[in-house]
């Protein structure tokens, strides 16, 4: 058994005590003759995993009571598509900050079903700033305003949540929710896929505002219905159980490890670790990002050229640090540097850094 | 250690072997490093996992190469809602012959977007029969025809593929696919939640014939087109990797074991041996569904009063034998007795229902 370092942007890395755990419980759970996973989402014992998951969750985000929590199967993708089904008028008008690929990706999914207005974009620059809030050209009569917390590909990250007034704030935090203190009351939905920071590939958390659920919205299926999920406890057709049963482990490990305020602390670090190896570096690593606006989660770099980023990919994973290679939409090497991975991981990188600066710069 | 026998409708029992498997590679995969579930799904390890579940499931099926196959997250009512989205025009008319619950889900689904002919039902005798193939009224422009291949709570089944013409024939497999050898050419489309003879729960199955995905179908998010899927190889976002790499170590077992003719022949032995400690209590136990179309996977019945359903429920649950409570929609017992589930658990559950009427009729 060798674990290495996995810098993963997305099946991430999870924490080794959660994946012995489900190790052991694998062939029988709890000793109810069965495992997890072949329970039915209705029996008493995966009822109760559920509820101690949502429970949890609540406890370490801090969720008001006005606020429903749902677990349901899939990615992010999948909700971006929603948010319009559920919240928005046929055609009506909804305001998106495009800072990078993935509000790309939620644009695209919103485009069959409502009039998407761009209020502010960083595209002309590369995706490599968050637009000032005072540039933004807010509608007058927007559904919502959509924003990506953090960007995975481009690793640009708002630090502060802005303030659209009186229209509900929805917000893809898919790769930093729980990574730091987060006041939900700014937001009217918040949703995550789980794969990052929250726990396995398969289930995604949407957090949202009881209030909106009152909105009409357009036509959809039943199974499209957010009031549906929410009034059947997300268990409106057979929910991922395996999926929801190990996030609610990483949830129970991050409340043992301390809670958000702990993680935003190692985050902190981490980050502050490669970013100390591309700074002091002489331009021999290169991060595009202003540096108000970069991602703690995820850090793309770039070698002087092709052959030497291909050099570092493939050297790093022989030295035991893995997945940092670049996603292909920029190339170059990208560091993910989610809750689970160690503070560990992050001082062994920044000191490959360094020695294969040393050998190639 | 005490593995029981599970009789869960799904989520359901799996094979021991392929759960000893996912437990010792939990922490290391392959000596990857890192799990399978904490890889990129882009990465060459699980793309070669990806390819070899779907090799292996045409293999194990029988599909043809001008249908393809997708790999998607959740269930199947999702797929549902994504048949009149792709393959009907706005309000175009649908038909649906209706054999129980979840054939009203798969109405319920389409409704917003479709005009449904329910061309047959079998609702008004309290779904115990599968509506004679010369009854059903189908309509002379619709968009697909759609069944449900076997209702799981009903426990009534399809024993033959109805001719339905030139008109794409749709079916809802999903507790009965592999269950026994299948001419897949006979249908337009087949989809089936895994979470009861193919795998985990999280990951549903879509095998469709090729020519259907040029229909325009109607507005729709590109997470729901599944063109899109198809021309991605179900990696348009990132699919439910965990779920679908265990589904592909259950493919393994079913080739191993024998393939879908072994697993129709130990289907036919389990079943017999329960309808007939039915058959043979002199109307102790009660099974309403007529003899021809009597599901093979689940096997709904009745002792004479509550009570005694209840005692049944709690003294199996005691001798070893889970999950055996009926639906609540029809109340009683349910054993249902997919592939996984051995034919030793249904030897055990036969002789302890004649015990429990020895000892209580």
């Amino acid at each position: 058994m060798t674990r290495a370092f996995n810098f993963s942007a997305g099946p991430a890395t999870l924490p080794e005590s959660v994946l012995r755990q489900a190790q052991e419980e694998m062939l029988e759970w709890n000793g109810a003759g069965a495992s997890i996973v072949e329970m039915s989402h209705r029996g008493p014992e995966f009822m109760a995993v559920a509820a101690q998951a949502e429970a949890d969750l609540r406890r370490l985000i801090g969720i008001p009571d006005d606020y429903a929590v749902l677990f349901l199967a899939g990615g992010a993708t999948t909700q971006q598509a929603l948010l319009a089904l559920n919240f928005a008028q046929p055609g009506q008008t909804v305001d998106y900050v495009l800072t990078g690929h993935w509000g790309k990706t939620a644009i695209k999914q919103v485009s069959p079903y409502v009039t998407v207005n761009v209020a502010a974009s960083s595209e002309a620059n590369g995706f490599h700033d968050i637009p000032a809030r005072a540039s933004w050209q807010l509608s007058d009569d927007a559904a919502y305003v959509h924003i990506t917390a953090n960007e995975t590909i481009h690793g640009v990250e708002f630090r502060d949540t802005p303030d659209v007034g009186e229209v509900p704030l929805f917000a893809d935090f898919s790769s930093s929710i729980a990574s730091e203190p987060l006041d939900v009351s700014k937001y009217g939905l918040i949703y995550a896929g789980a794969q990052k920071n929250l726990g396995p590939v398969g289930v995604s958390v949407v957090i949202v505002r009881r209030d909106l659920l009152e909105r009409s919205g357009q036509p959809r299926a039943d199974i499209f219905d957010y009031g549906s999920h929410v009034a059947r406890d997300s268990m409106l057709n057979t929910p991922p159980t395996w999926n929801w049963y190990l996030a609610g482990l990483v949830f129970q490990w991050m409340l043992a490890e301390g809670g958000v305020e702990e993680f935003a602390r190692r985050n902190a670090v981490k980050s502050g670790l490669i970013y100390g190896a591309i700074d002091q570096s002489g331009g021999f690593y290169r991060n595009e990002v202003v540096p108000a606006a970069r991602s703690r989660m995820n850090i793309p770099f770039f070698l002087p050229d092709d052959t030497l980023n291909a050099r570092f990919v493939s050297e790093s994973k022989a030295a035991g640090l893995l997945a940092l290679k670049g996603h292909k939409a920029v190339g170059g090497i990208r560091a993910s540097l989610y809750n689970a991975l160690p503070v560990e991981g992050a001082q062994a990188l920044a000191a490959f850094m360094r020695d294969f600066q040393q050998r190639n710069g």
